[in-house]
Protein backbone atom coordinates (compact mmCIF):
# COMPACT_ATOMS: atom_id res chain seq x y z
CA UNK A 1 0.00 0.00 0.00
CA UNK A 2 0.97 3.88 -0.44
CA UNK A 3 0.51 5.79 2.71
CA UNK A 4 0.32 9.70 1.45
CA UNK A 5 0.50 10.67 5.20
CA UNK A 6 -1.31 11.00 8.37
CA UNK A 7 -4.58 12.07 7.58
CA UNK A 8 -6.11 12.50 10.93
CA UNK A 9 -5.72 11.99 14.87
CA UNK A 10 -8.79 11.12 16.74
CA UNK A 11 -8.91 12.46 20.12
CA UNK A 12 -11.70 10.82 22.72
CA UNK A 13 -12.69 13.48 24.42
CA UNK A 14 -15.89 13.99 27.40
CA UNK A 15 -17.38 17.41 26.46
CA UNK A 16 -17.64 18.31 22.72
CA UNK A 17 -18.16 22.03 22.47
CA UNK A 18 -15.42 22.62 25.17
CA UNK A 19 -12.36 20.86 23.33
CA UNK A 20 -13.61 22.72 20.13
CA UNK A 21 -13.39 25.90 22.51
CA UNK A 22 -10.20 24.73 23.67
CA UNK A 23 -8.08 24.04 20.18
CA UNK A 24 -9.34 26.93 19.29
CA UNK A 25 -8.22 29.34 21.85
CA UNK A 26 -5.02 27.01 22.84
CA UNK A 27 -3.95 26.18 19.48
CA UNK A 28 -5.26 28.89 16.99
CA UNK A 29 -6.67 26.08 15.28
CA UNK A 30 -10.24 26.35 13.31
CA UNK A 31 -13.65 23.84 13.24
CA UNK A 32 -13.88 22.36 9.71
CA UNK A 33 -17.43 20.27 10.27
CA UNK A 34 -19.17 18.66 12.99
CA UNK A 35 -21.02 15.08 12.52
CA UNK A 36 -23.30 12.68 14.01
CA UNK A 37 -23.50 8.92 13.40
CA UNK A 38 -25.92 7.73 15.97
CA UNK A 39 -25.11 3.97 15.11
CA UNK A 40 -22.45 4.19 15.87
CA UNK A 41 -22.76 6.89 19.08
CA UNK A 42 -20.20 9.19 18.04
CA UNK A 43 -20.59 12.93 17.43
CA UNK A 44 -17.17 14.45 15.88
CA UNK A 45 -15.97 17.27 15.14
CA UNK A 46 -12.93 18.15 12.30
CA UNK A 47 -10.22 20.52 13.72
CA UNK A 48 -7.67 21.70 10.75
CA UNK A 49 -4.36 22.43 12.15
CA UNK A 50 -2.67 22.36 8.54
CA UNK A 51 -1.61 19.01 6.97
CA UNK A 52 -3.43 16.49 8.96
CA UNK A 53 -6.61 17.15 11.02
CA UNK A 54 -7.38 16.73 14.78
CA UNK A 55 -10.75 14.77 14.68
CA UNK A 56 -12.83 15.14 18.11
CA UNK A 57 -14.79 12.23 19.03
CA UNK A 58 -17.44 12.12 21.78
CA UNK A 59 -19.84 9.70 23.11
CA UNK A 60 -23.75 9.76 22.10
CA UNK A 61 -24.17 7.05 24.98
CA UNK A 62 -21.67 5.29 27.17
CA UNK A 63 -22.26 2.33 25.50
CA UNK A 64 -20.27 2.63 22.20
CA UNK A 65 -17.21 1.97 21.26
CA UNK A 66 -15.84 5.40 21.95
CA UNK A 67 -18.12 5.94 25.51
CA UNK A 68 -16.49 2.37 26.51
CA UNK A 69 -13.06 3.68 25.50
CA UNK A 70 -13.48 7.05 27.73
CA UNK A 71 -14.83 5.01 30.65
CA UNK A 72 -11.33 2.81 30.15
CA UNK A 73 -8.53 5.11 29.54
CA UNK A 74 -9.89 8.49 29.88
CA UNK A 75 -10.01 11.46 27.64
CA UNK A 76 -7.13 11.30 25.36
CA UNK A 77 -5.57 9.98 22.17
CA UNK A 78 -8.05 7.60 20.14
CA UNK A 79 -6.70 6.16 16.72
CA UNK A 80 -4.27 7.64 13.65
CA UNK A 81 -5.55 7.51 10.42
CA UNK A 82 -3.36 7.41 7.45
CA UNK A 83 -4.22 8.40 3.82
CA UNK A 84 -3.85 5.85 1.21
CA UNK A 85 -4.53 6.04 -2.49
CA UNK A 86 -6.74 3.08 -2.91
CA UNK A 87 -8.33 1.70 0.37
CA UNK A 88 -9.31 -1.84 -1.33
CA UNK A 89 -5.59 -2.40 -2.09
CA UNK A 90 -4.69 -1.12 1.44
CA UNK A 91 -7.58 -3.54 3.14
CA UNK A 92 -5.58 -6.31 0.83
CA UNK A 93 -2.17 -5.82 1.60
CA UNK A 94 -3.29 -5.38 5.30
CA UNK A 95 -4.95 -8.96 4.94
CA UNK A 96 -1.83 -10.07 3.35
CA UNK A 97 0.75 -8.85 6.13
CA UNK A 98 -1.91 -10.65 8.65
CA UNK A 99 -3.13 -7.87 10.14
CA UNK A 100 -6.43 -8.17 12.17
CA UNK A 101 -8.88 -5.87 10.27
CA UNK A 102 -12.24 -4.23 12.00
CA UNK A 103 -13.99 -3.58 8.71
CA UNK A 104 -13.58 -6.61 6.33
CA UNK A 105 -14.93 -4.03 3.80
CA UNK A 106 -14.09 0.30 3.03
CA UNK A 107 -17.26 1.68 4.48
CA UNK A 108 -18.22 5.73 4.22
CA UNK A 109 -16.15 7.71 7.37
CA UNK A 110 -18.34 10.82 8.73
CA UNK A 111 -15.67 12.91 6.81
CA UNK A 112 -17.33 11.17 3.51
CA UNK A 113 -14.27 9.42 2.39
CA UNK A 114 -14.14 5.79 2.33
CA UNK A 115 -12.45 4.39 5.46
CA UNK A 116 -11.62 0.85 6.96
CA UNK A 117 -10.19 0.42 10.47
CA UNK A 118 -7.48 -2.67 11.50
CA UNK A 119 -7.31 -3.84 15.11
CA UNK A 120 -5.45 -2.16 17.06
CA UNK A 121 -3.71 -5.81 18.58
CA UNK A 122 -2.33 -5.96 14.94
CA UNK A 123 -0.21 -2.48 15.61
CA UNK A 124 1.18 -2.23 18.48
CA UNK A 125 -2.30 -1.19 20.42
CA UNK A 126 -2.85 1.64 18.05
CA UNK A 127 -6.01 1.44 16.77
CA UNK A 128 -4.95 2.13 12.78
CA UNK A 129 -8.05 3.52 10.32
CA UNK A 130 -7.24 4.08 6.66
CA UNK A 131 -8.92 6.55 4.68
CA UNK A 132 -8.80 7.12 1.09
CA UNK A 133 -8.11 10.34 -0.36
CA UNK B 1 0.32 30.38 16.55
CA UNK B 2 0.14 28.93 13.44
CA UNK B 3 0.17 25.18 13.09
CA UNK B 4 1.68 23.88 9.76
CA UNK B 5 0.34 20.64 10.63
CA UNK B 6 0.48 16.98 12.43
CA UNK B 7 4.30 16.69 12.15
CA UNK B 8 4.43 13.43 13.74
CA UNK B 9 2.77 10.68 16.05
CA UNK B 10 4.32 9.02 18.79
CA UNK B 11 4.30 4.98 19.82
CA UNK B 12 5.50 3.48 22.71
CA UNK B 13 6.86 0.22 21.68
CA UNK B 14 8.15 -2.25 24.01
CA UNK B 15 10.50 -3.76 21.12
CA UNK B 16 12.04 -1.02 19.25
CA UNK B 17 13.23 -3.27 16.10
CA UNK B 18 10.05 -5.43 15.72
CA UNK B 19 8.02 -2.44 15.52
CA UNK B 20 10.15 -1.14 13.24
CA UNK B 21 9.52 -4.26 10.58
CA UNK B 22 6.01 -4.51 11.64
CA UNK B 23 5.59 -0.82 10.46
CA UNK B 24 7.79 -1.52 7.23
CA UNK B 25 5.95 -5.07 6.56
CA UNK B 26 2.31 -4.32 6.97
CA UNK B 27 2.34 -0.54 5.88
CA UNK B 28 5.39 -0.45 3.53
CA UNK B 29 6.50 2.55 5.57
CA UNK B 30 9.94 3.34 5.97
CA UNK B 31 12.38 3.88 8.01
CA UNK B 32 14.48 7.16 8.10
CA UNK B 33 16.66 7.25 11.26
CA UNK B 34 17.05 6.19 14.60
CA UNK B 35 18.97 7.91 17.56
CA UNK B 36 19.27 7.62 21.10
CA UNK B 37 19.05 9.79 24.46
CA UNK B 38 20.32 8.50 27.43
CA UNK B 39 19.17 11.40 29.47
CA UNK B 40 15.76 10.86 28.01
CA UNK B 41 15.78 7.16 28.29
CA UNK B 42 14.67 6.49 25.44
CA UNK B 43 15.72 5.03 21.64
CA UNK B 44 13.39 6.10 18.65
CA UNK B 45 12.89 5.55 15.16
CA UNK B 46 11.10 7.42 12.73
CA UNK B 47 9.30 5.86 10.21
CA UNK B 48 7.97 7.98 7.31
CA UNK B 49 4.20 7.79 6.16
CA UNK B 50 3.94 10.39 3.98
CA UNK B 51 3.10 14.01 5.28
CA UNK B 52 3.79 12.78 8.75
CA UNK B 53 5.98 10.55 10.20
CA UNK B 54 5.65 7.92 12.83
CA UNK B 55 7.96 8.69 15.87
CA UNK B 56 8.47 4.49 17.75
CA UNK B 57 10.04 5.19 20.97
CA UNK B 58 11.53 2.52 23.20
CA UNK B 59 12.74 2.79 26.83
CA UNK B 60 16.25 2.11 27.81
CA UNK B 61 15.75 1.96 30.92
CA UNK B 62 12.11 1.27 32.81
CA UNK B 63 12.27 4.58 35.32
CA UNK B 64 12.04 6.77 32.23
CA UNK B 65 9.24 8.82 31.24
CA UNK B 66 8.48 6.50 28.36
CA UNK B 67 9.12 3.42 30.60
CA UNK B 68 6.55 4.62 33.40
CA UNK B 69 4.38 5.06 30.38
CA UNK B 70 4.64 1.45 29.30
CA UNK B 71 4.02 0.10 32.43
CA UNK B 72 1.01 2.03 33.37
CA UNK B 73 -0.67 2.09 29.98
CA UNK B 74 1.19 -0.11 27.52
CA UNK B 75 2.27 0.10 24.20
CA UNK B 76 0.59 2.63 22.26
CA UNK B 77 -0.60 6.56 21.16
CA UNK B 78 1.94 8.29 23.14
CA UNK B 79 2.08 11.87 21.80
CA UNK B 80 1.35 14.30 18.65
CA UNK B 81 3.31 16.88 17.69
CA UNK B 82 2.32 20.13 15.35
CA UNK B 83 4.85 22.04 13.18
CA UNK B 84 5.13 25.43 13.95
CA UNK B 85 6.60 28.18 12.18
CA UNK B 86 7.77 29.86 15.32
CA UNK B 87 8.61 27.43 18.64
CA UNK B 88 8.88 30.65 20.75
CA UNK B 89 5.63 32.61 19.62
CA UNK B 90 3.74 29.03 20.06
CA UNK B 91 5.16 28.93 23.64
CA UNK B 92 4.34 32.29 24.30
CA UNK B 93 0.79 31.91 22.86
CA UNK B 94 0.54 28.69 24.66
CA UNK B 95 1.47 30.21 28.32
CA UNK B 96 -0.89 33.36 27.73
CA UNK B 97 -3.76 30.46 27.21
CA UNK B 98 -3.36 28.85 29.91
CA UNK B 99 -1.43 25.62 28.89
CA UNK B 100 1.05 23.98 31.52
CA UNK B 101 4.07 23.89 29.67
CA UNK B 102 6.61 21.10 30.19
CA UNK B 103 9.47 22.37 28.19
CA UNK B 104 9.36 26.11 29.49
CA UNK B 105 11.87 26.60 26.97
CA UNK B 106 12.54 25.13 23.29
CA UNK B 107 15.48 21.90 23.15
CA UNK B 108 16.89 20.29 21.13
CA UNK B 109 14.95 16.79 19.80
CA UNK B 110 16.07 13.59 18.48
CA UNK B 111 15.07 14.49 15.31
CA UNK B 112 17.29 18.05 15.20
CA UNK B 113 14.59 20.52 15.23
CA UNK B 114 13.58 22.50 18.19
CA UNK B 115 10.98 21.34 20.21
CA UNK B 116 8.67 21.64 23.23
CA UNK B 117 6.42 20.13 24.96
CA UNK B 118 2.82 20.90 26.67
CA UNK B 119 1.42 18.89 29.72
CA UNK B 120 -1.45 16.54 28.30
CA UNK B 121 -3.87 17.48 31.58
CA UNK B 122 -4.11 21.26 29.83
CA UNK B 123 -5.21 19.39 26.28
CA UNK B 124 -7.73 16.53 27.23
CA UNK B 125 -5.03 14.24 28.03
CA UNK B 126 -3.28 14.74 24.84
CA UNK B 127 0.84 14.86 25.42
CA UNK B 128 1.27 17.66 22.83
CA UNK B 129 4.78 19.10 21.08
CA UNK B 130 5.50 21.54 18.83
CA UNK B 131 8.22 20.89 16.75
CA UNK B 132 9.98 24.76 14.61
CA UNK B 133 9.52 23.24 10.53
Amino acid sequence: MVLTGIHHVGVAVTDLDESIELYKSALGAELVKRARNEKEGIEAAFIHTGTGEVELLSATRPDSPVGRFLAKRGPGLHHVAYGVTDIAQALADARAAGLELIDAEPRMGLHGSMIAFVHPKSLGGVLTEFVET
